[in-house]
């Protein structure tokens, strides 16, 4: 089966509460670019991240809010900021990395929220039932080109809103395959 | 058969004459640390590399003094500099990216050098006929862990200098599977 790829460069997610607190009371994001996501967008409105050795400015914020601040870097990124942030789904955040947010009216700083992104596939229940697949469950992602390649542990995820099927890969990832988001790939199971 | 993971950042060969260009006359690059391939160190010396759009300082030169100077980016830093650069071997720079280098005491604008390197394996001839394998012949090189990959596509050099095998890969390729410099990782035909 097809999967369209989805790459994702450093961003933020914010909760209400934190945007307030970098941005002002009162204050919501806005709009530059809507996702392949629905109902995600690109914000105007971008963030640096510190960590104990550097920082990373111009750190895109991606809206609507959500119920956790949640920050997903490359691992380049969190060797460079001196942080701790594990190989994590989007929203399982329970002792992930520590990092601090600097916006122009406040500062955040987070015990946990920081991760790098775990590959993985959105894809309906009825795509998922043609290959036999249950949410969780690992397959392979194909590449061609010149800088061919296979990902192996890429995790299925269930998602009617989202159906694709879509792999969300980070920056580092598509690189390594000189992937461009739109292309297309593979599921091996 | 086993391969040992050999990671490059960023990095720089210069010929002698450029050394002088940037450092100004009579100037030899000072040794810093030496590498895992026999005869190579990273320098202390740094430069900025510039293109079009933007600029990366503190890029490390690799020594000793080679007959080509030869710029090594990452997809990454390739799009942030504005620059065009190839995926190439090393030493393959015809119609290559153009750049410009800032030394200390001048300035040296190639109108090629600049890469994205192609990985690849040095391997002597005899363990290369252990696997029946030839210069030029491309193998898979398949990485376990959190982030699992194969890469395809990755080119056998015999090498009796550096007899590996060792596996080079770029930063952001090591860091789509979690690798760090030394891992092991198995060649498949």
């Amino acid at each position: 089966m097809k999967v369209t790829v989805n790459v994702s460069n450093r961003h933020i997610h914010l909760t209400k509460e934190h945007i307030e607190t970098l941005f002002g009371s009162g204050y919501a994001l806005t709009e530059q670019k809507k996702l392949m996501q629905p109902h995600q967008f690109a914000a105007n409105e971008t963030l640096t991240v510190a960590g104990p050795r550097n920082e990373v400015s111009g750190v895109r914020i991606v809206g609507p809010e959500r119920t956790q601040t949640q920050i997903e870097m490359t691992v380049s990124d969190v060797r460079y900021l001196g942080i701790k942030a594990p190989l994590r789904l989007s929203g399982d955040l329970e002792g992930s990395g520590a990092a601090v947010l600097k916006g122009p009216k406040g500062t955040v700083e987070l015990k946990e929220g920081a991760i790098v992104a775990k590959r993985h596939i959105h894809i309906s229940q009825k795509d998922a039932d043609v290959m036999n697949l249950k949410d969780g469950d690992a397959v392979s992602v194909k590449m061609g080109g010149e800088r061919a390649l296979t990902y192996e542990n890429t995790v299925i995820r269930i998602d009617e809103k989202n159906a694709g099927p879509e792999c969300h890969l980070d920056i580092e990832e598509a690189n390594a395959a000189l992937i461009k988001n739109g292309d297309k790939a593979d599921i091996i199971k």
